[in-house]
């Protein structure tokens, strides 16, 4: 069986070298690097990362939870968090949690149990008090897109209801008054939030909140598809419609096509999140800006910061605001 | 510091159970190991997994190397993947290879490192050379989206030519003659073999191929606009689009419409994939179904029972055909 000495001497470097290279430090120049692992992969020498984060008792690993990765939402999220750990010589671990009390508690333990010190966690469905014993016991442990009183400083989330209000107002102040919403049918707290910012959009402006311009639905293209056909079906008076995310909105527009209703003519939608499909449908859709890099990139720095015993980076908001985007999706009514 | 027996006497449970439920085993139900699960969070039990995989020399990981998890594409492979890995009380490790060879061989180090013994590796810039050492090495690794001579059944692959083919015969069919093709600027086979697929097409029909025809840029939305504003400025006299994939296909599109260029009355398109965004896009995209996740499912079935030792699945297929979608983006030139 091949050694550390052996690679050493294969590769023409010093063993401590051998080491920097398996630990993946970043202070190893990449031809270095390349050299090294050449001659691992020659004499087939893998050194148990297992048996040094139990030596070590921690691992290079950061861990991220999120509910599924295959949602472009969450592909995005794990994406920034994994460029995080890479500059930093990191290695990610992923769990879905999938929107389920059970799979986010598995997943988040299994994390603990690979010694992944730091850990960025986006769970809805846990209690508080789970979340805080977990948060008292992984010292860097961070959530994303929940706060959770007591651990503020630990939470990194958007003002969901303020992004929701700020649709809502934009649709209005180009004319529109029958505003319909196609809500996400998941109880998390970011589908009470936006449903409320629509609420307190048309409260600002004493429009009255009628619950058959809601439907609920799943928050992705299908939703949007049966959710749209909830409100033709109830054959509201609606000129718009705000969405609970862009592929909600995604899903609307293929149905408001298929039934000859013009976008945005006849209807004008509008979405939230910003994610990159809301640039690619017909028109161009506007929508309310999350700031999900930003946001990922931070929560992973500061669980690297807490899981070391460091203090909060400075720059370090809690609460992102949401912004608009507007491109061609909404009408101005009085313009017409 | 508590122990596992502290743990079996809160949870009211046998010394086993608690080691099943840490061990992921399938065998407990979904009550108990809830139940345990919360005793051991009461009692700060967290058993180390690195641990357990140096005692048991093997970890329950599978391990998969994507080029990049945001990548819709890659999102849905790894969903796949995490399915049968769920399934079968597995837990997942995911590294990004970003196309890089450097970035593959680091990724599909750190898995062999962390001694996951399932590998589903997509890794388009390695050579043969290094990837025949490593799948001698590691007998539970699997290629996907790549054919290696000498281990053709421990690939899993798509005949990415004859799709291409399909999409120019299908343009062809409907009475096309002059065909572009946005091609993808990667160097991989991928790339090469669509585009040879794209020339198979033509010659089939005894159309001449001409180099004016074809734009190259990156495989997503903002190399479908960069490559369609190529065709544009060179004016060719195109009616038809066949693009490297549905990405290219949806900024293409967008590009279209802001030149007052409708699809299909004006220029057919069509994609390659059958990506959700196909769905949704206007006039929804007749394109290539690339069967993915059935692929997907296949590799870790396979990588599974490689790393056991067990015979190759029976239902396996190493080389999958892709199918025709038709939607509404290719018009019929004859019955205009």
């Amino acid at each position: 069986m091949s050694t550390i000495k052996d690679v050493a001497r294969l590769a023409k470097v010093s063993i401590a070298t051998v080491s920097r290279v398996v630990n993946n430090s970043t202070s190893v120049s990449e031809k270095t690097r390349i050299n090294v692992q050449k001659a691992m992969l020659t004499l087939n020498y893998y050194p148990d990362a297992n048996a040094r984060a139990l030596s070590q008792q921690t691992t290079n690993t950061i861990g991220i939870v999120v509910a599924d990765v295959s949602d472009p939402f969450f592909g995005a999220m794990v994406s920034a968090v994994e460029k995080v750990a890479y500059q930093t010589g990191n290695f990610l671990l992923i769990g879905n949690g999938y929107h389920n009390e059970q799979q986010e508690r598995n997943a988040i333990l299994q994390l603990i149990e690979h010694r992944c010190s730091s850990l960025v966690v986006h769970a809805k469905m846990l209690t508080d008090q789970e979340l805080t014993k977990l948060m008292q016991q992984v010292p860097g442990m961070v959530l994303i897109n929940r706060i959770l009183v007591g651990f503020e400083h630990r939470c990194i989330a958007l003002d969901d209801r303020y992004g929701s209000n700020l649709a809502v107002r934009h649709l209005i102040q180009n004319g529109h008054k029958n505003i319909g919403y196609l809500c996400s049918n998941h109880s998390i707290s970011d589908a009470h939030d936006r449903l409320q910012g629509y609420k307190d959009g048309l409260q600002e402006h004493a429009i009255a909140f009628e619950d058959v311009n809601i439907a609920f639905s799943s928050p992705d293209e299908s939703g949007g598809e049966q959710a749209m056909m909830t409100l033709l079906e109830r054959n509201c008076q609606i000129t718009a419609i705000a969405c609970y995310n862009d592929s909600m909105a995604a899903g609307a527009m293929s149905v408001l096509y298929d039934n000859d209703i013009k976008i945005p003519v006849d209807i004008s939608v509008i979405g939230f999140d910003d994610m990159p499909i809301a640039r690619y449908l017909y028109p161009k859709l506007t929508t309310i800006r999350y700031p999900l890099q930003s946001m990922s990139q931070q929560a992973a720095q500061l669980a690297l910061a807490l899981a070391k015993g460091q203090d909060i980076p400075q720059n370090t908001i809690n609460i992102f605001t949401p912004t608009l985007t507007k491109r061609y999706s909404v009408q101005n009514l009085g313009s017409v």
